[in-house]
């Protein structure tokens, strides 16, 4: 076995925007060599898997500028500074969907795009749901579909839907539903 | 349904590295709004789904500077110029595991972050496997691991698996041992 770990020799801003961050790091590997890393520096993101009582998934449409398309994905957002996960969680729900969910669970935590960003997404589990007003900010617009859960998996393999993190939702929704999770 | 279309109004480049890009465009919404999107620019990225005939799935343990850790994932890449990503696949699964395929197949392709990155990871399924030499670049050091397939949610569950594409990986790899994708 190798040994893995890098030990960061420098490391140089190279821009800070609104949401993101990127640096340059220099590091030095274990066999002595030395090699950049660009890094993408992100808040972390929350993300809801939501089930109503019928299970049906609740999944958000929207343009996506780096993806310059419409894609149909889990809700999801960005905390506030210092704000709890299952806080953002029932507050993205509500804002980007209009449901309330009373109470939430986390079922994983994982890396985006661990080869350049250090974004870790948070996955909340929601069911129970009562449907409110949603009420998105005046820069996102969003429509709401419920695709029953049965179906989720073919609008994968059908390229309907186009994002990682909403596939592991929905196999994440269909362990939940099936009592394994 | 609102409409949900952005139009850019401007697009300006703010950093360009090895691997990198990001630029700062400036879009207007339905509605009327302006607002800006930090867009992260990748080349894109192959990653490899390979079942060993005894249903293991092959999967590579490495340190990851923007994780700050060491993941366990699938093996993954990113094209050569030019190069079509069925032959990225069986390049990176041999230079990353050793493991040659003699056919791979693409089953599925999404986005790792369409809120700020318009990287497309590309998945491809191999098996019938034969075993070389691993072949890693200098500054890749990698170790392989085989998981059975049945154990690979544990890994998800547990947190010892942390990467979105590997999840999404395995979901299709199930899908697929089951006779279903």
């Amino acid at each position: 076995m190798a040994k893995l770990e890098e030990k960061k020799v420098s490391s140089k801003k190279a821009f800070s925007g609104r949401l993101l961050k990127l640096r340059v790091d220099t590091v030095k590997l274990p066999n002595g060599i030395r090699t950049t890393r660009e890094v993408v520096e992100h808040p972390g993101a929350v993300t809801i898997i939501a089930l109503t009582d019928r299970t049906e998934l609740v999944l958000v449409r929207q343009f996506r500028t780096a993806a310059g398309q419409v894609l149909l994905e889990l809700p999801a957002g960005v905390p506030f500074r210092g704000e709890k996960g299952e806080r953002t969680a029932k507050r993205e729900l509500e804002e980007e969907t209009g449901y309330r969910a009373k109470s939430v669970r986390k079922v994983y935590a994982g890396y985006a795009s661990p080869g350049y960003s250090d974004e870790l997404i948070q996955f909340y589990f929601a069911k129970d749901l009562k449907k409110h007003k949603q009420m998105t900010e005046e820069d996102e617009l969003i429509n709401v579909e419920l695709v029953d859960l049965g179906l989720c998996l073919d609008l994968v393999r059908t390229g309907r839907i186009r994002d990682n993190k909403t596939v592991v939702g929905i196999m994440i929704a269909r362990q939940i539903a099936g009592g394994d999770w």
